[in-house]
């Protein structure tokens, strides 16, 4: 007897990746390699404990309010979230009847498919270019398929391409269903670039731009994201779909607290661009503007255990004497085949991560068409 | 244009308690007037800020291992939500297709019928009995109604009857979807009685029992609970229909370390049980075996207000220099009907409690039949 619904039954869960208990180099899940600053600590070790005998306040209306601030918006344009994952949840739950294919770009972030399983959604994929470029004919794609909600990541992962907000302008004019833009990099694109995309808020109805905590402010473990978008567009998630107090008190006075602390995320942020740059020298050797705007936020990595196709975990390699994990990408693992020689990666002598460009080009082709 | 699903906007959401700015006397949430104790205050002082930046454990690991200790359960039968709220949801989403009737019993929590609506999904509700029982057709009652899910609390709220753990057994047994007990309020329940349910994860396939550390743990500001069933019912929740990461890290440890202070929690709920046996006096004088297992856990009220059908708030009443809320809920106020005398209770001269009890007899009908 089994008591799950039939078409879970049938699908497997989105892989998380791994934290191993022992010391890792962990490239698998784009961690910020940096603690939080002093303001998040200080509001941890000064939250007093008999705030949790209360529920919290179910709108997070101090954090709300900060976020607001940040983005010369209204409160109303604000929602607070446990994480992403249940901004990208809600936006299904809110938008999207079940049945009715929820937009996505491939290769993308592999949660957004499992999310419409589980919804019972199909998908409306339009496969991103050769250069990882959004195609100018994706809104007419999706309003052609009946799409309600589309999903794409910006900067995409695991790519690191920026689409740029004209972009985005053009594609939220043309798309009839709700745009939400998945954000969670944006905070480690080059300040030079002036990418803002806040202002689209006002100007569209059906733009819903999803930021986090856990990247840019090093508060993965703290589970706080937003979403920003048109105060209609923000109210049905905000008073109906989400679940009431989603937010914990400890996650809303340290998250209002890192906010406020402009100068120690940007201190944050730099660091981590810094080393960015090392690493995407190391992997992508300048090679003109073709792949200039290339930028590698991380690095995720098709896992050769999935040759066997049974393994659906992250990827371990040992580097000198440290271990070193890197995530498992099913999408890109399709789009790129098996590697041709993996005992020469794994015993790469100088460094693994030289081995991962030449083993790693981008495909010529796309398995995911609408 | 509106973007939100149809059958959304025509709804209303659940509203959450108020937590009033003012100090107040709070009688509208439940919540435990004692702060946690020592060891809570440990282990979220003693938070390393190094582990925020990395996200938390998916599985809850340490935190279910606790859970499992105490239950003397395998970790596999536990999983770890963010608040009750969460294991509601899931269940809905993991156990019921939309279009099915989410069974229920009436009156009750009324963000089970909330969550029943937003998943697109009608109501099978067996009205309790004039003494709260549950009725004893009630799993012949959902199984004709073709229930895949029902939903009960237990210690019912707002009552504070307790459905025997007998009465549950025959129940689990007859009744062929999940049943999913909502034992919120199971840590208040007299120990004296010897009510014990964990061990029903064992014998039925088809439990879910919900424990919170909202209240007995005065925790409700750190959204944490737990759910208690066969591995085989609790797995497609953990491994496919939670979000990823739907417990942060703090609570995760906080949580442990309260589980583990079982001296502390055994004495905050002997603190409640004190000031409710004083408080149930005065609301309910002793009256014999019938009114003996009414235990007031707390008290729910019909809020006045919803007479003009416009406002959708707690009450708030003076008590002296006090101020007191208290929780408008609509179903108990639909059953017993507008106050015939608004001014007698908010101007009663000993006490606004002494009021109640005459104006809240219990109903001798019900508007909620399947």
């Amino acid at each position: 007897m089994t008591y799950e619904r039939a078409h879970l039954k049938a699908m497997h869960g989105y892989t998380p990746g791994q934290q191993p208990d022992t010391p890792a180099i962990k490239l698998n899940t784009n961690e910020n390699p940096y603690p939080p600053g002093p303001a998040v600590a200080h509001a941890l070790s000064s939250f007093p404990l008999n705030m949790l005998q209360r529920y919290p306040d179910p709108l997070a209306g101090a954090f709300r309010a900060s976020v607001a601030r940040l983005h010369r918006l209204a409160p109303a344009n604000v929602i607070a979230t446990n994480g992403g994952d249940e901004l990208l949840r809600l936006a299904l739950t809110t938008f999207l009847d079940p049945g009715k294919p929820l937009g996505l770009l491939t290769p993308s972030y592999s949660l957004y498919s499992v999310l419409a399983t589980i919804h019972g959604s199909p998908l409306a994929s339009v496969p991103l270019g050769n250069d990882w470029s959004v195609p100018d004919n994706t809104a007419e794609r999706w309003n052609a398929a009946g799409v309600p909600l589309a999903i794409m990541t910006n900067p995409h992962a695991p790519s690191g391409t920026l689409a740029s907000a004209a972009g985005l302008h053009k594609l939220a004019l043309a798309f009839r269903g709700v745009l939400l833009v998945d954000e969670a990099y944006v905070d480690f694109v080059d300040p030079e670039i002036g990418h803002e995309t806040s202002t689209m808020v006002a100007a569209y109805p059906n733009v819903l731009l999803l930021r986090t905590l856990s990247k840019g402010y090093s508060l993965a473990g703290l589970r706080l994201a937003y979403g920003l978008g048109a105060a209609e567009l923000v109210a049905p998630m905000l008073s109906k779909t989400k679940d009431s107090y989603n937010v914990d008190a400890i996650a809303q006075a340290v998250g209002a607290a890192a906010l406020e602390d402009v100068r120690s995320a940007a201190r944050l942020v730099s660091y981590a661009r810094h080393r960015r740059r090392i690493f995407s020298s190391r992997l992508f050797p300048p090679a003109g503007d073709g792949t200039a705007r290339r930028k590698s936020i991380g690095l995720s990595w098709p896992d050769a255990s999935l040759c066997d196709g049974s393994m659906r975990r992250d990827y371990g390699i040992n580097y000198g004497s440290a271990s070193v994990r890197l995530r498992k990408t099913s999408t890109l693992w399709k789009l790129s085949g098996c590697l041709a020689d993996r005992s020469r990666f794994q015993n790469h002598r100088n460094s693994p991560l030289e081995g991962l460009a030449a083993h790693f080009p981008h495909p010529s082709g796309s398995s995911a068409t609408l």
